[in-house]
Parts: structure tokens; sequence; C-alpha cells
């Protein structure tokens, strides 16, 4: 006989049991409507691609993570760390066939070989929307009004802050320390991990004076109106930047958002490609989980592959996080599965007739089973009708039927929450206990 | 300045451009729906794999096609290339947590390094649905019909074909041919590839005298019954396998389905590891396309990774084969997008009251989106607006709303299919115009 296999999954990588899959797809679901409600289109690309394709293009860091081996033909490929590069690549491939400006979104997993000491995975998921081929200010918004409604959405109250990383730039150059920009963000970007002391003083190693007005810069906070006036000024005054945050503002008036908003010149989104606006989304339960959703305006995306320049601007919901920060807010929905209504086994002989009987309720809309049993005998009152309540509950199906006897045409119906029966319903009265609002309800499963 | 990289994918890889991803979407949508009506409910795997758990189990072809190799930390690893080996390490690995008769359904990604010159791909998308845990006819029975509901669902009239393995190895023991039952079922297989002359040929070398009676049980067709009763007398009587046979078939009348159901004893899925029922489903609008759903019961999943043995029975949607059927019997949806309605873009001043009335369109359950142009100014009547119609109608935009001028409160809609223009219509007539069965059939996007 053959050694038995330790079934096991590789660190980092996980499998889904039912409830946190229904957890997901709900959750993508969610997500999925209310980016086509805003008109973006999905796309999908593949796995694996041209290591050449991928390489490079995230930065030192990400290259080393990438999954990346020679296929059976020798080829030399990987498997995408982001949704952003094969976007890049597609953008460039189908530049004839697509509509400008280009509203996608993208759901699919990611690979990375990241550190799993710190509660990485090496395989997880990301739900991004992008506007190509628009400069606008109202492309900069309508990503911003979709992380709005999206979180609200999902039920959770959210703010998004935002930031002009070429109005910092502006600043630096008004005083003088544009040279070493590159440091300095790198710098910035670390003030929440090593607060604002340690900051100053790495600042000061690089710009003297400037380290003292670069922390006034990132410090500021307030209302928005105010805020901007004053980062306006250290800028040296009005610009293309400030004017792209004042519109913004006024949009956040026109839609009656502002609440959803923040100016924040802290944000600065490390050393990404980010040229215009950048944005992080924080739940304000919790701030302290992190930017559940992160992402910014970019001035060439398609840059490696086209003559065209292809400026845009996105975002990213990472989902794990996602999940992550619901579960600490113990807002997650915690369902077995999709089983409205679960019919009683009652022999082999009896199945067909039970589905035939299933499938009155599933013409109806309700989502609806036959239990299963290996033995093959009608049950009797009492223990066997017990077991199947208890693998119902297990199961997490509210109601269980009990068929009538031959010719009495009269249902019982298990509430398995109360632990309760109803006899003597009717087909009729059976589904108006189950689905009041109407059985369509009851079918939507998300 | 960087040399251009060619942006290209991968051979047997693909990208799905937004109308082909939508048509992905939607029936991947309406194939999670059927399943999980009947009480299936999602697991999901992960994509790599350690390279042992995979290998040696789907037979010495599957092997030369698995991609495999070494990741970051020297494992042996492999991407997966089905979701049935994955379901048999998930059922031993959370045997303890699954209530048993475990019924799930997973839609993924699988790869194989398939020869690409007969026009298969490397990455593809399987629907699967398994019972396992149950011995019962039930079962059976049950992925039988949901694999009904499922092509009924699609609107495709589709015919299952099912056929009894074990009955067969009954018949070849009854005229003691069964220590052959390996290569004739190999020669079986290719019967409609090579023909009934080559078949035959090719079991007299075999078994001689048997290969006539082995041609008979294999062409016969005809009523259910009919069939039923002949291969069980070539089997020698009646059996468990004749009556399991039986037992289905009174399902079949019990719900009325019989229509979609043929007993063929030529179905024999290959050297599968099927023991039971084993099935095929055709399009009858076209036949010749092959089946677009197969499989059957088998008798031991996990046997490789636990002691105990789990038996099962399950089905796959090959969604790229059904994608192909579909298009040649011309049934594609060939939706660009989601939208229902687009604003006009009417400057960068008034984008954010644009975005406002859009909300309200979206509150009422309608997408909507606000047209995006990189011209900032509030476009002239006439050439301004024709260019963002024609944009609509690329982007397969049913409708177009100009909003009212200052005051007057009343919109112009056009119908970009009829291309007319519908003049001063309130908020209200708009939405009965675009909307006439109520905003919330006009918000399914599937």
């Amino acid at each position: 006989m053959a050694a038995i296999i330790e079934p096991r999954t590789l660190k980092g990588f996980r499998d889904f049991l039912p409830p946190q899959e229904i957890e997901r797809r709900s959750l993508i679901e969610k997500i999925e409507r209310s980016f086509r409600s805003f008109g973006f289109v999905p796309i999908d690309t593949p796995a694996l691609e041209y290591a050449g394709i991928l390489l490079g293009k995230g930065g030192g860091e990400t290259d080393k993570q990438i999954y990346r081996f020679k296929d059976n033909g020798d080829r030399d490929v990987a498997l995408r760390f982001d949704l952003t590069v094969p976007f890049a690549r597609f953008v460039a491939q189908y530049k004839q066939e697509l509509v400008l400006p280009f509203k996608r979104y993208h759901i699919a997993k990611v690979w990375r070989g990241e550190n799993t000491q710190r509660g990485r995975y090496r395989e997880f998921t990301q739900c991004d929307i992008d506007i190509v081929g628009s400069d606008s200010a109202a492309a900069d918004f309508e990503i911003l009004l979709v992380i709005r409604n999206t979180f609200r959405t999902l039920g959770l109250d959210a703010g998004i802050r935002l930031n002009h990383r070429g109005l910092f730039n502006r600043f630096l150059t008004n005083i003088k320390a544009d040279g070493r920009s590159v440091e300095i963000l790198r710098i910035v970007d670390k003030l929440t991990k090593v607060g604002e002391d340690e900051t100053r003083k790495a600042l000061e190693e690089i710009t003297g004076e400037g380290a003292g007005k670069i922390v006034e810069y990132i410090n500021r906070r307030g209302a928005y109106g105010e805020t901007l006036e004053a980062l306006t000024a250290l800028a040296g005054g009005a610009c293309p930047e400030s004017e792209r945050l004042a519109t913004l503002h006024s949009y956040m008036k026109d839609t009656g958002t502002e609440d959803s908003f923040t100016l924040d010149p802290s944000i600065t989104r490390g050393l990404d490609y980010y040229t215009g606006i950048v944005y992080e989304t924080f739940l304000n339960e919790d701030p302290s989980i992190g930017s559940v959703c992160s992402g910014g305006r970019y001035d060439n995306l398609a840059g490696l592959y086209a003559r065209e320049r292809i400026s845009g601007v996105g975002t990213s919901i990472g989902l794990d996080r996602l999940i992550a920060a619901l579960e600490s807010l113990g807002k997650l929905e915690k369902r077995s599965g999709y089983t409205v209504l679960a019919i009683t086994w009652g022999g082999e002989r009896e199945a067909g007739r039970r589905q035939a009987l299933a499938e009155r309720f599933r013409a109806e809309g309700i989502p609806c089973e036959t239990l299963l049993e290996s033995a093959d005998e009608a049950p009797a009152a009492g223990k066997a009708l017990t077991r199947q309540f208890i693998q119902a509950e297990k199961k997490g199906i509210p109601w269980v039927l009990i068929p009538p006897e031959e010719g009495s045409g009269e249902f019982v119906l298990r509430d398995t929450r109360e632990r309760r029966s109803l006899e003597a319903l009717s087909f009729q009265e059976v589904i108006r206990t189950i689905a009041p609002r109407g059985p369509s309800r009851a079918a939507c499963p998300a």
C-alpha cells in the first residue's frame, strides 16, 4: 500500500473552508457591484507572464519576491505580483481596441514570496480599479467616490485621506530641497513607524534647516480648505497642484461628501510611481489597522511598452486586510451555506420524490436541498429526525421540512435556530414562513 | 531611454477584454447561482501546492504537463492542474471540520502545459461540483439534476448521457474478459475517434470472440428501460450496478426529467478513477462539439492522504469549451459594459455636480457613469455632443443624459441604439424610460 502523504499547504498559502469562502465571495460581490455601478468593466490577464514583463517594475524588493522559473519550453516566466504591471502591458497591447478614457476593474489573486513570519500571505487577492487616458480632476474624484461608495456598501465607516505628491515636490523646490526628494520621501514615509522626533533627526541630516519646514508641512491637519491654504503658501503660492486639490474640494461640496475626506500631507505612498494625488483609506472604527485601500495618480503607465504616455489614476483594495479589519471589528457575516430550506431524507426509494418537492421550492427562488444519509431505509420518527436536524444546524440551514404523509398535504417545518416545529402547514404557508418578504430575497445569497 | 519591451502573453495564456470577461463573469454567476440553489457551498485552495501532493494523481500524461519548479526556499512546488486532486487533499486535511455528506463547488483557474497547436489553452477555468461521504443513488442523481438545471439556466438544450463503469466490468467478467479490462477500456474510449470497425479489430486482438459481444454492449441505444434490460442480461442478470441504474431511472420519472437523460453504454470516461456511474453532457443543438460537462462516481477520493476511504460523485464544466459552444451556436451575449445611463461631460467645473446627479440614479439602482473628456471646457452643442454619443455607443451604453440648463429641470435623453433624442423629460420620466420594469432589473448586471 502506498505511503500516506501528509495533506498540507505551503506556508503563506491558504485553503478557504466554506464559511470563509462564502464571506470572501460575498465581499467581492459587493465590491464588484459598487465598481460596476460607476461603469467600471472587468478584464482578466494570465497568472503567468514572461518574466521580462514583470521584472524591474515594482522596485528591488519586489523582484526578490517574484515567483520566477523556467517552464517546460525553457521560457523565463513568473507569476504576477500585482495587477498594475499586467494592466500596463494590457493597455499597451490593446490600445487600438480600447475606448479611452478606459475604466477597468480587476479582482484576482497575486503571488509574492513574502516573509510569512510577519503574518503575511504569499497568495492574496487584490481588487483594483483604474481610469486611464484622462488627466482630469473628474477622474481623480471618480476614484475617490468609488472608494467611498464601496466602503459604505460594505457597511464600514471609512475616511479617505488624500495628498498631492506634486504639491509636496513643489514645496521641496521652494525650500531648495528638491535634489534630495527621493531620500526625503523615504524618511517621511516611515513617520508613523518611527515617530516625529526620529523623522526630524533623519531629515536634519539631509536638509539642515529645511527639516523644520518639512515637519511643519507634513504635520498640517485641520479643515480641508485651511490646510490647503497653508500648504499652498508653503509651496510658494497657487499652482496647478493646489488648483487640483481645490477643484477636488469643490466636487466634494457639490456631492455632499466632504465628511468622507481629509487633506493629509503626511500621506506619501512610499516610492511608488505616483505623480499626482495619493490617498489612503482608514476605518474610523479602528484606524490602527492601517490603510485598507490605497492608490493615486500616475504619469505614465504603459511607458515601457509603448511610445505613447498613458496617464491614469487608480486604487487597490487588499481583500485580506479588509477581512482582517472586519474580523477585528466583529463584522464578519459567519454564514455556513446558502440553503434556506432542507428536506429530510426518507430513504432511497423516496429520494426522487423529495427532489421533485425541492424543485418546487427552487422554482419559487428558494435555495433548497434534500438532505443525504447513508442509511437507505425510511427513518422512524425520533432519533433519525433529530440527527437530521443536527446535521442541518451544523450546516447553518435555518429551516427543515418534513414532507407530508401520503394524502395529508400538510408539512411540518422545523426552525433550527429556535429549535421548534410548526405543524400542519400548506405549501404556501411554508413559503410565507421562510420567505416573508418574498422568495427572491431568500434566494439572494449575498 | 529604456528599450521598448514588446507587450505579449505566453502562448496558451489569454487576456480577456471587457466584452469577453463580462461574458465569462455572467456565465460563472449563472452557474454559481444554480450550484448554490441546490445547497452546494464554495471552497478555495492555493494555486501552488507541494509537487508531491499533485504528482502521480492524474496519470502519466498529466505529470508531463504540470508546471513544476523550485521556489525561493528550494521547495518542489507545482501549479494545480485540476480541482479534484486539491479537493482530495482538502477533504483529508479538514475531515474533522467537515459535515458529511459534503457538497462543495469550486470555480477556478488551473494550469497545464498542453499542446497549444491543438487549440488548447494552458490556463483555463473549471467549474466543479462534488458530493463526498455518500454512496447513495440520491447523491448520484443530485449531480445529474444540478447539471440539467445549470444548462437550462444557461438557456441551452442539453442531453446527459450516462453509463455505469461497474456494470461494464461485471459484463466483462461475465464474458471472461475482465483480466484485460484496462486495455479494453482504452480501446472503447477511442470509439468516436476511430470508428466501430477499427474498434472491433482492436478488441478482437485482445478478446477474440468477446469482441462481438463488447461491440453489441457498447452499441446499445434506445429507451432507458429497454437498454438497461439488455445490458443487465449481457452482464449476467440483476446486480447492484443494474439496480443503481434502475433507481436513477425511477428518480427521473419522479421528477419528470426523463427527457434529459439517456443510458449510453459507450460512455467510458477513459482511464479516470471512476468506479460507478459516469456521464457526459452534449448540446442537442450541436453534439459534435463534444461533452461540455463530464464526471462520475469514484470510490476513494482521499485514499493517498488518509486511512479512511472517502467516496463521492461529481462533475466538471469546462468554461472555455462551454463558451466555444455558445459562440458556435451564436448564443453569446456580446455585452460591452454594465452602464445603463451615461451623463455627458460639461467641463471640469461642472463635473462635481454631474457626479451628484449620477449618484441620484445609482441610488435608484441604475448603473450610471459620468463621461470623461480631456478637454476642460463646457462643450458647445453639436460636434462635442456627437463625439460623446459616439463614445457611449462604442462602450455599449444604451442611454445618454444631457442635464438641464440651469433652472429648467428638464432632461434630454439620447437613445444610442435608435439614435434619437427625447426632450423635456423630468427626472422620474427619465427613470421610467430607461428602466420601465423598475430599476432593480436595470441594475442586475448579469
